[in-house]
């Protein structure tokens, strides 16, 4: 019996659509019947994760259950979510189901670690994210070194995640913003750039950003095929 | 209470992904909770469209019927289908349930009514859709020309469809397939042409097309942003 995907939404919307297309793009088929039976509820009304962890906002967890009932309901043999800072609420969805979660986070260190042993990573991400800590010990944890923006950079990730991508704005909006942050970053040291939340990888593509990245996003579509037991294309 | 939309997908999974990318960048949102709720059934294992119809094939309502469960058990309020050719089997999925379909053809053909009065369509199909002729009487409902492909240029479309976009192959593989398609039929009398087959928006945006042209994907998000309620972006 091959296995399902359960992609649990809408945190945002675009992010969703982006990690879907990447789970076809990557995997191995040759026609419609080869591909992967996956699940969606992108559900929009789940509330802002960065709130909820930084400023008392709304629990987003009840209308994350919601979305997840309706993957169990389905039969998906897996859960993932696009939305890097979701992952801190993890531990409380997965107490609710027998359904296996698979993490971004993992499967984004353990990139980090094979493909850039010895180098140092710039965390880009939400403030929420970032406040968790959740990137520096997935990275610690397969001793790889990293680097957190500081003070400026970080409201600088926000006005591209929040005002950016998320409010599907023109991108020369927030080129500078973005471009800063990266410059500045590899001025400290950074050699690669963890696109740890999951509208900067979307912003990086419209952006043209030519820096070494790894895309969680991507990461996460991988993981998920390797777990369904199909093929990944070009053995990426 | 806002309404939902359920896709009824895997008729391809790329033209799923791009659906379900359409109904995000059209509906006019400011942040991820203005978007609307989409749950997506992307089921791989619907047999092939067009081989049902035109030679036998295995039939495809069954798998149909699996992912038009799971959307009612997710409680959606109407269900969309990014494959033309899966219209053809609409009426008997519509006698299963009390959600109301939306069909991609009529929202076709009312957009082409609208854009190009008085102009002639040329129908970019499969072969299955063709012989269903559901293009042709949409549009004839309306007062509108068309010109179907022949007998070179359906093999010419089939082969973009099947071994070019379905296959996830390099476009520059079917470019001049679909190139020679546009020119002859231009030079028979189109004066625009209809993408209808889900993979013909993808191909189309792949090898760059500036031909003028319909995209059924398009019409089919927007349609169901209205259905739902919220608003369409730019008014388009």
């Amino acid at each position: 019996m091959k296995k399902t995907i359960g992609i649990l939404g809408g945190m945002g919307p675009l992010a969703t659509a982006d990690l879907y297309r990447k789970i076809v793009a990557l995997t191995d088929a040759a026609c419609d019947n080869d591909h992967i039976r996956v699940y969606i509820d992108s559900n929009a009304a789940i509330p802002d994760r960065t709130a909820a962890i930084l400023s008392g906002g709304q629990d987003p967890v009840p209308e994350m259950a919601s979305a997840l009932k309706h993957l169990e309901a389905c039969g998906a043999d897996c859960v993932i979510m696009p939305c890097n800072t979701a992952h801190y609420f993890l531990p409380r969805l997965q107490a609710m189901t027998r359904i296996p979660f698979l993490s971004m986070l993992e499967a984004t260190a353990d990139a980090c670690a094979a493909r850039f042993p010895g180098k140092s990573a710039a965390v880009l991400a939400t403030k929420g994210t970032l406040a968790t800590g959740l990137y520096e010990q997935a990275l610690a944890a397969r001793h790889a070194a990293c680097l957190i923006p500081d003070a400026w950079e970080q409201d600088a990730l926000m006005r591209v995640i929040y005002q950016g991508v998320k409010a599907g704005a023109d991108p020369e909006t927030y080129r500078a913003d973005m471009e800063q942050v990266l410059d500045r970053m590899t001025q400290r040291g950074a050699d690669y750039f963890i696109l740890g939340c999951t509208e900067l990888p979307l912003a990086a593509q419209l952006l043209d950003v030519r820096q070494p990245t790894v895309d969680p996003t991507a990461e996460l579509a991988k993981a998920a095929i390797r777990f369904c037991g199909y093929p990944v294309k070009n053995g990426q």
